[in-house]
């Protein structure tokens, strides 16, 4: 999916804040992970053991939804949004590591799973990549703009 | 949108771990957000001051694309997968208020960037609500369950 | 979900040529139809008989994709796009069609499959009255555009 | 992205009715074509010229939805769903073809919209030729079952 390089390099907006090599490596990482997630939870959904396949049957649809999302919102270069990238990724990393826990237990047994587990894995990595070049700044949506403020409750309180 | 509430009725599985009017509050915001930024992104572009509406369109597209996974991820009940709903909640929260805060400075002139403001504080409030109502546990996946353990570098390591 | 109606009155294009009510009904329906197969999906994994209802599972699935799809399709009204909405629809309604005959079936026995079989009527129904709505006039996207060129081929040409 | 092939091939049911070489390249030519046009969408929103690039952004968007529902629904193998796909492999031709048409218009202008066009023409091809794979029998959901009935009037009735 090289493409997704050379859309980025034809966008005409380029702040320079961001490596683009590891944002690619993560939008194909997302979409791959989405795909794959999909197809192992209909594989799942075939087996004769069906009723143990459950739990990884749920992961996997959530893993699904929330890479799918990451990864459309990881291609738009428009203005900038990172206190929302940043989220985004840290909550696309967890779904890829539960739903690699989750396929690991079935990887001897049915090779989607074990083929599912490493793109999670590889999604999880490439997530934990761009989260780690997006800078250790405070967080915010980019230069002289602060976090958006918060009109809820925090959870708990 | 009572529908939310009714089929998580006739859901077959109830640990009653999770307080269901929170969660099918989440649910129907969640879907009504997604629905609302994507027509707001659409009548802003429509708008004669279209090239001052970018930032708002990406928002828009942004938390759209986040709400619809929350949503989905919301709706299953199968298993337990609680810290990537955690993680997930989390992100949506952020695209709401984002979203909102953007929207809300072009409140005075267009209407529907008024109502969509109006859309990402209730989804916001709503997500917050139901965080809260997830207890201040361990993180987990629910009882007897650890938070997987990642493979992945943390960012900025 | 008023809101719909809401923000398609807020919208700064207005070229008269579509029945506002029914695309409001039409993208609530899809709406709804779309949340509710995903729960009934869910619901069905989780019954006792989860190996039987494999075959619902997967229409419910493809309905709520395809469902969401045309939400989205249909809530832009930037410009015209009649011809893919027309082709959405027709595929929405067969989506719905199908998934009502196969959770029809599971109604007695599945108060899920019995208000997801009610939501796909409902939106079958609805895309229907949309496509009528849409005019009998030839295929293309508005009035003075012509269909795409295609440049594959026909199918089993 | 040869996982999508590798995933079909590790899926438990295999009833020999379709074409994986042709399913697996209109699977990658869906989710490529579905990014690219999200990309090419976001692409257009910062160009000077955007007021003129609208109806370009609408279609890129409608064509990222409707190619991304399309992937979805290819990518399950579980049971039959025959009329749905067909329904919805229509819609996705109709949609690229309309899309490749307008980024056509501004390919000399903007690379993104050069490449996309070309995503687009990929993935109408590959749709096509996967209809075409689809066989000429009588619509159905497979052998033996018969196309859903319908309870909704014909549109324009």
């Amino acid at each position: 999916m090289s493409h997704v390089k050379t859309m980025l390099d034809a966008h005409p907006q380029d702040d320079g804040t961001i490596d683009r090599e590891k944002l690619a490596a993560a939008i194909e990482a997302c979409l791959e992970c989405a795909q794959t997630c999909a197809a192992c939870a209909d594989a799942c959904l075939a087996e004769d053991m069906v009723a143990e396949m459950r739990d990884c049957i749920r992961t996997d649809l959530d893993c699904a939804d929330i890479c799918a999302a990451t990864g459309a919102v990881l291609t738009r270069q428009t203005g900038e949004n990172t206190a929302v990238l940043r989220a985004q990724l840290e909550a696309c990393r967890t779904a890829c590591a539960t739903c690699a826990e989750d396929c690991e237990q079935h990887a001897d047994m049915h090779e989607h799973c074990r083929i599912c587990a490493e793109a999670c894995r590889r999604c999880e990595q490439a997530c934990a990549e761009l989260l780690g070049a997006l800078g250790s700044g405070a967080p915010g949506r980019g230069p002289g703009r602060t976090a958006p403020a918060s009109t809820a409750p925090a959870p708990g309180a």
